[in-house]
């Protein structure tokens, strides 16, 4: 049984294509909206607008931005020779959460994913090694999955001849897990990146 | 650590109010919908507007429907004489999908709940007065809790002098549920509704 309207029918469909959210979850929340004022309901549609028309990525590291340069990119307090490499805007925001870093980021949209056609040329790669040539070091902070790792792989093989520092983020142990319940392949990066006590 | 945007702090925003919708998965939304085409975008921010334009509340039974009165309050093969009341369009969505029942509706929208400020004058309920005149059963599917107790309780008080019958669906052990699992509550009901076989 379907919603005897289109219009309810359409914002189903299009609310089940969102990450996440099932047929069921789009169906309960369609119906909220539809319990809404109309102001939150006008809000809610002009943002989505504004959202695509004012942010744009940043032209030096491709994080989601208003202004370009994007505001670490322009900060005088970011380490300009000290990049950071991730997949997502996602993971500029997990780390910026730290407050902690005070290197700039580049993000390459992505890792290489042949299966799923995300191809080197898809992914802001060229561009980070226009970066490279200028910068000190370069940490690589992509996800650990085969595909990270292909790209990591990838891109230390083109800098190999460019005079910098290339590192990735640690593995290990994280904080909360206990040894008996962490998988097989996180002990084992924790015991061999073991770090010295005295 | 915030994004720098305005625009994206306030679709998070926006989205967090959904309900299921936390802080971090409205911002995974959000960044989802940066990487959609314009098309999409434009679509979903119409079909907001629209949404909230075409779809009102049927005069009869108070679904919301496109067309008033709704397909179902206006179908000639629908008993208009057998009444199901239900706490919201959810709800007639969900008894709509067994494909069996053949009566109308009526959506109270809520049920009688002093603490969240839910009224009797908030609720379809002398709207439902109304119709009873013309009806021969009223079947009550509200929802298993205290709210729905009471305004069952309340609504059967107003129709006891109506010359028509009142009835609710059954409680018991659902499908797929073992006897050693079910709750005390559902337990006793399915014991004291139990059903002749022979």
């Amino acid at each position: 049984m379907k919603f005897s309207s289109k219009t309810i029918e359409e914002m189903i469909d299009i609310l089940s294509t969102l990450p996440t959210i099932g047929r069921k979850s789009a169906q309960r929340l369609t119906l909220f909206l539809l319990r809404q004022p109309e102001e939150f309901i006008q809000k809610f549609s002009e943002t989505l607008v504004k959202l695509k028309k004012d942010i744009k990525l940043c032209s030096l590291c491709f994080n989601f931005t208003e202004t370009d340069p994007c505001p670490i990119c322009s900060s005088p307090e970011r380490n300009k020779e000290l990049i950071c490499v991730v997949e997502q805007p996602d993971d500029v925001l997990a780390i910026e959460k730290t407050n902690q870093y005070k290197g700039v980021y580049h993000v390459l949209h992505g890792a290489i994913n042949h299966l799923d056609g995300i191809s080197v040329s898809k992914l802001k790669i060229s561009e980070l090694l226009q970066r490279a040539k200028t910068a000190k070091e370069i940490i690589f902070a992509l996800n650990p999955s085969v595909e990270g790792e292909v790209t990591i792989h990838y891109i230390v093989s083109l800098l190999k001849n460019y005079p910098i520092k290339l590192t990735r983020i640690a593995r290990g142990l994280p904080i909360g897990i206990e040894i008996q319940y962490a998988d097989d392949a996180t002990l084992l990066n924790a015991i061999e990146n073991r770090t010295e006590i005295k």
